[in-house]
């Protein structure tokens, strides 16, 4: 066997931020880590300013501003991309393609927005695009799905895929906090960005899960078609609410196949919004950064993948990961010579496979459990009256609960079971208009 | 690109168990899998006996009972076995193995006993040996292990990874049932086996984590010197006095790294014991069947892997995964051209590189917390006595608790703090020696 044989892969490395300085610690200590680290070179790297103090150490020579250079740069075999953002990443990934470079990307923004473009070129130049570092932090999820679990019929993912709004909802769990003031602290603490909107509008979540999708279901998702709900609007009470209910709130990312099978495309939903967790089900304790992805599928049942879901080592672990199934790979195709045809050959459980659009089901026919809450005028027989508009709508309740007074209003609490979203919309535009109802707060979820 | 190259893997099984019905149910049915699926061929198929009846309809030529002619026959590329046991699995797989097969097997206890003869042997063939299915059944933990964490220094694996224990304890801890009941019911039910030695002494646990270990820290292991403990001893008592100490009892197989990292082999620490796990650690949740194995990585932190350890559909999944991994890298393979020399290169993170074995720190030199109950005859100044013996030999207590009287005896409960077991050890024996002591029913390790 040679599975020694040196295989000199060099690296080149964009982006010496968070990420790429814990990628960096991982290369210059191969130290009980997998052999195969021996094998790899840190060529060059690719930074903003020169002049800006760094944690290690590299040889000024293979430090460059001009990131053009490296993915030109024909010694060059992996490109890793941890620079974010669309801009000029897409470019830089492009041009790596098109001179033949494998990539290892932690730009999930990039790759939920034109993934199909540059999984198009990658196909077309015969390299590897891996980004298991792009969901998850240093979970392993990606690769599991592509390659642990891809004899399954996948059914669903849920995730907890976003840690700043997961450790902001903890929180306000814990604290009965608002999210106002949390967010502050968070943003103090540095568990939240600046401007916060990616993570608590669900953005990077949907990023995250539409790429999640695509490999479970094998085609690809409109990034634009998933449906996105923050946690802006969940109030202290809500959480209170729902903790008296047996319930946390959690911003889930949820990917779901629909219909009996037939046909050669699955229907799907894709969507992203706080949801209400029974407590008894294994997401509902994953708190704080932590981020946790639930896969079920046909045969394996349900499996869960669970860490820390960001942060420089955690993600660089994920990185580097990648980095070593390229230098894998390149190992085993080194030990052979390509045929004649020149056809590169990919690994097709690793390479993308699947280049046809999924059609998601619009959020107005999916189906729901739903939790609302209801500010009335203590008129006698406001539950009947809201009884009645649901039931006219086929919209069947699990719990009706006046909870007490608020504002000189009654509360009242309702939790529906599995219902059409179009009938419980329609049914709640009908409750609006009634006399006795001051106003419905809050419409959430409920898994 | 060309992944989608015609393969036409013959795939050889031995074995129509639970696992091999399992394996045959998702091959005959590739639909909503990977596509690579459709490239698969099941060939032939060994069973003990061609009257039983059977779940699926096999055509009669394709089924043998001849095990022997389906691995020397040299159209079939990849071998399944999941007949189990160590005689005739092991010299099926050696001769498979000669003549240049691939092998997939759930079989642990092979593994754990014959996986360098194994593994060495497949090394001078060139070809895979892979087993995600002989550890937690369809979670994906050995190949994530492998391909996804492998740019981490991995410091422990903890986990819960034998289903039938986990039942048992799951019922003690909800019931406050004692051992031997709630064993012969699982048995009634089918999660114990008629001869239940192998799980309720720990043995399969130390076979699994024998396997981890082995990839994990990148070493061989000597499955003879792995200490184990099993769940026989456990009383009601000792569940519900845990219970009120905030914790759980579970069976966990261990293995952790120790020492400062000098030297090219790390000291490990082996072993299979059952264990008071604190209620708020992840662990403590895992409930019934359901299996767990926590990882702990430099720089990846934890991260956890959750789902049914057992059953046809979930170990099934990780047998057709591995399938589907091997038949990946044969296309890749196939895309090429052996070179001259003729050496076969395999993928070095999914071939086993490691030929070393580590020398395991025996139990006596390891570091633990303890639990120990101790019922005393009810003398004035026992518990100063008690603290006495362990002060001598530097055991730091964490609590001690009179729980109440049992036998007219006072029964006191001790947690000590992280202590070497060795001195553990010597002050129990001293203490055993006092007058006031009766006996000392339960001695447990806390996480």
């Amino acid at each position: 066997m040679v599975t020694g044989i040196t295989v000199g892969i060099k690296v080149g490395l964009l982006g010496m931020g968070t990420v790429g300085t814990g990628t960096v610690e991982i290369l210059l200590n191969p130290k009980d880590r997998h052999p195969l680290m021996k094998e790899l070179e840190l060529s060059r790297v690719g930074v903003r300013s020169m002049a800006k103090p760094r944690q290690f150490q590299l040889p000024e020579e293979r430090l460059t501003t001009d990131l053009a250079a490296i993915v030109n740069d024909p010694s060059i075999h992996i490109i890793v991309e941890v620079i974010g953002g669309i801009e000029p990443a897409r470019s830089l990934i492009l041009q790596a393609i098109a001179n033949g470079k494998h990539i290892v990307t932690a730009n999930k923004a990039l790759i939920a927005r034109h993934g199909s473009e540059i999984f198009d070129a990658a196909n077309r130049a015969g390299v590897y695009v891996l980004l298991e570092a792009a969901v998850g932090g240093g979970i392993p999820v990606v690769e599991p799905l592509k390659q642990s679990l891809c004899a399954n019929r996948i059914m669903s993912l849920i995730g907890i895929i976003n840690g700043t709004t997961n450790y902001i909802l903890t929180r306000m769990q814990q604290e009965g906090g608002d999210f106002a003031h949390i967010l502050q602290d968070a943003q103090r603490l540095g568990y939240a960005e600046a401007d916060p909107s990616a993570d608590v509008n669900g953005w990077d979540a949907a990023d995250k899960i539409s790429i999640l999708a695509a490999l479970a279901f094998g085609g690809r998702i409109k990034r634009e078609e998933v449906y996105c709900e923050g946690i802006g609007q969940i109030t202290a009470a809500d959480i209170s609410y729902s903790d008296k209910l047996g319930f946390v709130i959690k911003l889930l990312a949820i990917a779901r196949r629909w219909g009996d099978g037939e046909g050669d495309q699955p229907q799907l939903q894709v969507q992203v919004h706080p949801t209400l967790v029974p407590k008894s089900h294994p997401l509902s304790s994953v708190n704080d950064v932590y981020n946790a992805i639930l896969v079920e599928g046909d045969p394996v049942g349900e499996v869960m993948f669970f860490g820390r879901g960001a942060g420089a080592g955690p993600t660089a672990s994920a990185v580097v990961a990648d980095i070593l199934n390229i230098a894998a790979l390149l190992t085993v195709e080194r030990g052979h010579q390509r045929q004649s045809s020149g056809y590169p050959v990919l690994d097709p459980l690793l390479a993308c496979t699947h280049q046809e659009y999924y059609a998601l089901i619009p959020i107005t026919h999916t189906k729901s459990r739903f939790y609302a809450r209801f500010l009335t005028h203590d008129h006698p027989g406001v539950i009947g009256k809201l009884g009645t508009c649901f039931g006219n709508r086929n919209v069947s309740l699990e719990s009706v609960v006046q909870i007490g007074l608020r504002e000189q209003c009654a509360e009242i609490v309702v939790v529906t079971h599995g219902v059409n979203e179009y009938d419980f919309r329609a049914a709640l535009s009908e409750i609006e208009t009634l006399n006795a109802i001051h106003s419905i707060p809050s419409v959430l979820r409920v898994l």
